[in-house]
């Protein structure tokens, strides 16, 4: 294990009590399915969401914000422009922004969008392993994702069983979670507005993408031993997302 | 009480083993109120939502769907042309499709537009007394019911204080549910998801239909056993879903 | 305090039971973040939401509503045509209108285009502080929000730690509800819609007004009461909404 995987526990809590005492706006550029957990997983660590999509609107919330997240989920023509918008101020702002490629694996054309804003170099991508397949043309092994991240300039935070986050140079893989998390729609773009609201408040990309992924790891994992289902996991989330801190984090975090 | 309707509890739980064993992808054409909840009740049955209502993305989306669900509420110019692509598609792909005409009773060119998608033979139809009344013209007693899917040539699901499920020939009324149902938005959208759902891993429409409104409205009474409120009800009936088998569904049907 | 002001306990009371006898219907143009939520308040109080933003839908959609809400949440050139034909649907019909200018305070083109609502005299106003500052120009001291209220013959209910109510001649201040209440999205947006759900059953503009904040605001101190973070939270309130009574609101209200 490196040292800064083994230190993750810590610099997430470090994170997390940032986002609280700063909490940074997250301009969310989301799905229609996943925006209401996506605002609700941000103001439960302390992050302010909003969510306009309107082009005329998009600059002026931008220059407040602190990261922005492109999520492509029912993706179509207004959300395609806006995020083209939104990624422009980011760029011009130097802000953070962070790509969510959701189901390209099941839309070419959708790929091939997700493909052109890779190019523009997103702060990070968060992804689950058949869309880095779709992006990248390989399998999700730990090289092959390293190689990814290195080649397009960006950290990879692929999420799954177990979790891996990847710039050229460091890889951490983290083994929290839970299989209801797969059960309730929309936490993988949360994961991924998290890790939007993490770069607000730490510039090293590599530890604010595994800090992020790493709270809502611990945070799934802490919350499905109280959950019944899927319905109750979805409220358990939250509130342990809301309570969580840095004792919690390192007493439950699984990081090699 | 006909021999399949006796055995419709039986015929519940195999589709609902079938569902959580082949994991069927529904595509729903849905209204913006309704897309959460609908995802969520699909993936707590073990069925996979998938939502685009892009029309250069829905065609590639059905061919790896098992079944199409087009719900008109808040509709729009935009759903009405992803309707128009994604039924064309569920035809040519010889895919189930069920049509919910959310509220065509409360706005003419609604229902002028739900008469046109029933003219092209959804699989099924899932609707309330009032959403009936305004498409048959005439009230619904379960004779007029049976009469309007031998005419239409569907399967029609009438959900209220009774559901009834009708094709031309085969007729079966539950009494399962529970008030708490119509407190909370969108959980008739959700069962015409799960019809489709259920559609997608069982051929005999009539079997396929009443067996989602059977375990929806076993889930919606037991939920309500739990639930304090609309609230705790939403959170519940999920959890239900998630842990409902053959057991529960045999135990708790009240079929007729 | 004003003798209103005393009876407002009694008066929200009142109008709750008559929304639960009534079940006025409220269609709401609102942001996609909100709509859910929304939703479920006003089905909690006995009321119905109808939620289409569809130019030749909304005519016929507010015949048979008792009142409109205007939410400027993620707004967008449809939103702002449908906002412009449903108050104006709503002047015709004589029906009481809400306005709800979420985020006023961080979009230009939005505030513009809220003074241009403004100007059409919105039966009630629901607001922040930040979005009052925009909108008038000055802080939201009780002085100047009743000369406001007065100048543009409304009545404008701010919410926030205390919630303040006025029209040009009476004033109240409630101070239930709870922080919890800002970590949940959207429960202003439903705040707002329950104010026009008021005013379809209470003509006085000010009682009604007052009445939904101090139901909304009893229901969220009595929520976190029994909530364990923002997850539970906005489960709790749904249910409390639905059980809430006179008792309940006499015994908590807290009005100066």
């Amino acid at each position: 294990m490196q040292a800064p995987a083994k230190e993750l526990p810590i610099i997430a809590a470090d994170v997390l009590a940032r986002l609280r005492a700063q909490s940074p706006r997250v301009h969310c550029i989301t799905n229609s399915v996943a925006q209401t957990l996506t605002a609700n997983t941000l103001l439960a660590v302390g992050a302010v969401p909003s969510m306009t999509i309107a082009p005329e609107e998009i600059g002026v919330f931008m220059k407040r914000a602190g990261a922005l997240l492109v999520n492509l989920g029912t993706f179509d023509g207004e959300r395609g422009k806006a995020s083209d918008v939104a990624i422009e101020a980011a760029v011009e702002l130097n802000l953070p922004w962070v790509l969510d490629p959701v189901f390209v694996d099941r839309s070419p054309v959708r790929a091939a969008f997700a493909k052109g804003l890779v190019a523009r170099q997103p702060t990070a991508i968060r992804l689950n392993r058949n869309e880095f397949f779709e992006l990248a043309g390989v399998g999700a092994e730990s090289g092959a994702v390293a190689a990814y991240a290195r080649d397009q300039r960006t950290v990879v935070g692929l999420t799954g069983a177990t979790d891996l986050v990847a710039d050229g140079a460091r890889l951490v893989t983290t083994a929290n979670g839970d299989p209801l998390m797969s059960k309730v729609t929309a936490l993988g773009c949360a994961a991924s507005a998290l890790v939007a609201a993490c770069l607000a408040v730490e510039r090293d990309v590599w530890c604010a993408s595994a800090a992020a992924l790493l709270i809502m790891g611990v945070a799934g994992e802490l919350a499905a031993k109280c959950a019944r289902g899927p319905g109750s996991f979805a409220v358990e989330i939250l509130d342990v997302l809301y309570a969580l801190d840095r004792d919690m984090l390192v007493a439950h975090a699984k990081v090699s």
